[in-house]
Formats: structure tokens, sequence, C-alpha cells
């Protein structure tokens, strides 16, 4: 297969969140993700771990703005503007979000977690454990990330 | 959009390894990800961060894989049967790679890492750098898992 060739994914399931706007943000949150029915056996075994990494499809983004290269982080002029991987950036050529969320409840096909910043409605395209291999220690970021985070801290 | 409607994406790069078969899993070999000339830019900054989360798409996973909804862990009988989204067996619905890595150069369109357990070839979808937030401390796994890993330490 050339690298170039397209790549088709079908969506798992769907988030259900009552959270509109920025309250998506909050970590203390919690949301519903309802696994396809036909999946719900490929769930078996999860409760397990307190942990899991969900990828979802960011399906408000156009196909314009996944032309996007630079971008100031949160739209911010103040700082600089960088290349889309170098952030957490929605616009991206393959608008994919990743999250860390907390396991509370596996139940059927229905996953409660906390943390998962994504609307309602957004398809979800795959949910992996979470393990201590997916960290680095001392991990080094930029200076305005830094600045950013501490600013999220304060608010 | 239905959240069953398919999502197309398209590779932003490719997988440069010397590294065959089990030589992938080696987390102190480094391998390249070159990544499209026309995305370069979208790179810049990434050098500030010292550690990168890397999407990739595992390419020879058949479609008929990707409906295995259920697996031993890494084919051990002796392990419980268990859900696909319980475990990162590379079978899954929408075969995604996720690996954290460290970012050890970044020159025009090439990422020199340590640690991409993806063989030649491999098509990458996107990059994100890495922070603190992506982690849990304490983070709870089960018995099948802690045994796995234990053993892969004594390897």
């Amino acid at each position: 297969m050339s690298s170039q060739a397209e790549i088709v994914l079908k969506p798992i399931g769907v988030v259900k969140t009552a959270a509109i706007d920025d309250e998506v943000k909050d970590k203390t949150r919690t949301s519903q993700i309802i696994i396809n029915s036909e999946l719900a056996e490929a769930l078996e075994g999860i409760a397990g771990f307190s942990h899991l990494l969900v990828l979802f499809w960011l399906h408000e983004i156009s196909d314009e703005q996944r032309k996007t290269w630079k971008v100031h982080p949160r739209g911010r002029r103040d700082l600089p503007l960088l290349g889309v991987f170098a952030t957490r950036t929605m616009l991206r050529p393959n608008p994919l979000g990743l999250t860390m969320v907390e396991l509370v409840k596996a139940e059927g096909n229905v996953l409660t977690v906390r943390g998962l910043d994504a609307f309602d409605g957004t398809p979800v395209i795959d949910i992996k454990p979470f393990d201590s291999w997916d960290t680095a220690k001392d991990a080094r970021v930029p200076t305005w990330w830094t600045k950013l985070e501490s600013e999220k801290a304060q608010s």
C-alpha cells in the first residue's frame, strides 16, 4: 500500500453528554460513550482498567480547516505561530481527538467516563487501555505551553 | 453527520526504520518519521517537546481481521479471552496504533524518534505533543496485564 492511500474508518460508538460549549473541558464531568451494540463484547474485561485512551473524530472540522498548517495556540496572538503538530489544536490534517479518561462504569455497551472533552454526538473511533508505558516522567514542554497551563490552573 | 458515516484519513507521512520483526519493540531503537514535504511547516515548534504521541495506521491488518471482537492477549491461551478494546491488540475495528515516543531530532520534514514500535513503511496519521495531562498517576490495570509486563521486563 502506498503511504498516500486513503484510509477509511467507521465509528465504533458515539459520545453522549449534557455538557455544552466550554463545559466539555471540565475534567470533573462525566459523559457516556455508547458503543455500537454489535461491538458490546469487544468491551469485555475493560473494567479491569481505571483509565482509558479515547480516540474520537472531530466531526465539525471542515475539509477547508483540515488544510491549516499553522496556528497561534488557542488563537492567542501573543503566543508564537506554530505548526499544528506542535499543538493540540483541532485544526489538523486528520482531525482526531485523543483524551485520557477515567473509567467510572462499564455496563453493557455503555461506558461512563470522567474527563472526556468531546461534544455530544462526537463519533468515537477507538478505545485503548491506559498503562504507565504511555507516560514519560519529566517530559519537557515549551515555555508557551507552560504559560497556558498555569493560566488554566488559575482560572 | 451520522455517527455511522465513514471517515476518510490521509497519511501525513511514513515510518522509516531498519528494524524488522520483533526488533521494532526495542524501545531503545530510533526510527524516522518522514512527513510529507508539503506539511513540513506544520512541524514548526515541535522541537520544544521532548516526547510525542504518534498515531499510525496498521496497514497490514485486513478487513477480515478488523472484524475480530475478542482475543487472548498476545495470543496466549493461558490468559483470559478479552474484548479487543480491553487490549492493545492490532486487531481492532479501526486498526490505529498509538505510541508515545521520545523526540531525538527534528530536521526539515524528518523526525528522529526513539521507541516507535511501527514497521518500515507504516503510514503515520497524526503527531501530537505529549504533556503530563496525558498521564494518570497510579492507574489500575488487571492482573493479566501486570503478568505480561513483568515477563517482558525479564526477557
